[in-house]
């Protein structure tokens, strides 16, 4: 399973096997069973979390008890409540499993010590920072543009495995529609 | 106006002189009148942009002609359409001037210079990543759970000076509402 978390590094930056056992001592790893949560409204975020098998969803609870996603999240994706991470505060987020889940931990601590301690991973944390930040944008354009039916269609079409994997129920609130709504645009 | 740049990095570093004048060195100073463009879609993408003074707003032409807007940008702030810049492809969103603005520019030749010849302008620039990244994931939960009228107070709270400083028609552009659902919902 750490070969994966290697893989997705050197993509963006080469790495030594010295300079990978370095990085892989920043990280603890653990498995989640289906509807455990890895992130809870309330408490404190310790991890930034690489999925290594899985699938999870970050949802956000209104005060009518709504829930609304903020994103899934597959194999070789980082996710965490990053507010709550960087700034130390209290999340505002749940972070739960929809499949059974295993993941690669970083505590803020370990993340800047990281940095601290190898360079060039600041130069991968950047350039996954702002494709972040660019696909943000992109979903920002995507709702200021696009009705219900085409945001689903974008969905499909970047990410169809995706709804092979998500409950209906789920991939509606995902696109802000009621389950009814998205039953009349999939097929 | 450098000191507004250095004053801006130095929330996030600590600079010396020397560093400082090295930074200065990757940047070009340029003036633009009111309604001047900074970016214009289907072209080249220079620059991100420092906003030394003024006010910039970057936004999106759909197929229908219909203007929505991205992100204001005032002073202190960063803009660009950056996923043309990272991914050197044509704009597919516009930049012009809503007041007359003093920017810095910085290519993405001379950003991967500065960030090899001072690593630490690489930390600088991943922290305005991760809060560019933490900003957007807010206002996409703003975008999932808050009516027009929600969001406009929001924006009215966060950002009270930029509600002077744009017309109503592009605060509505911005809000995803009509210019008239906007008149009925400020005050």
């Amino acid at each position: 399973m750490h070969e994966k978390l290697r893989v997705h590094i050197e993509k963006i930056i080469p790495l030594s096997d010295e300079e990978f056992a370095f990085v892989l001592t920043h990280f603890i790893s653990k498995k989640f069973k289906k509807h455990q949560f890895l992130i809870q409204e309330g408490e404190a975020v310790k991890y930034h979390y690489f999925v290594v098998s899985g699938l999870l969803k970050l949802a956000y609870t209104d005060d009518t008890e709504k829930q609304h996603i903020v994103s899934f999240a597959m194999e070789d994706w980082w996710e965490s409540d990053f507010y709550a991470f960087y700034t130390q505060t209290e999340a505002t987020m749940s972070l739960e499993c929809l499949e059974d889940t295993q993941v690669l931990c970083l505590s803020l601590e370990d993340y800047k010590k990281l940095c601290d301690g190898l360079q060039k991973m600041e130069r991968f944390f950047l350039e996954k920072a702002n494709f972040g930040f660019l696909g943000s944008q992109r979903r920002i354009i995507s709702w200021l543009t696009s009705n219900a039916k085409e945001r689903y269609e974008q969905l499909l079409k970047q990410y169809p495995s995706l709804i092979q994997r998500v409950p209906k129920s789920l991939i509606a609130a995902y696109l802000g529609v009621s389950r009814e709504a998205l039953s009349r645009l999939s097929p």
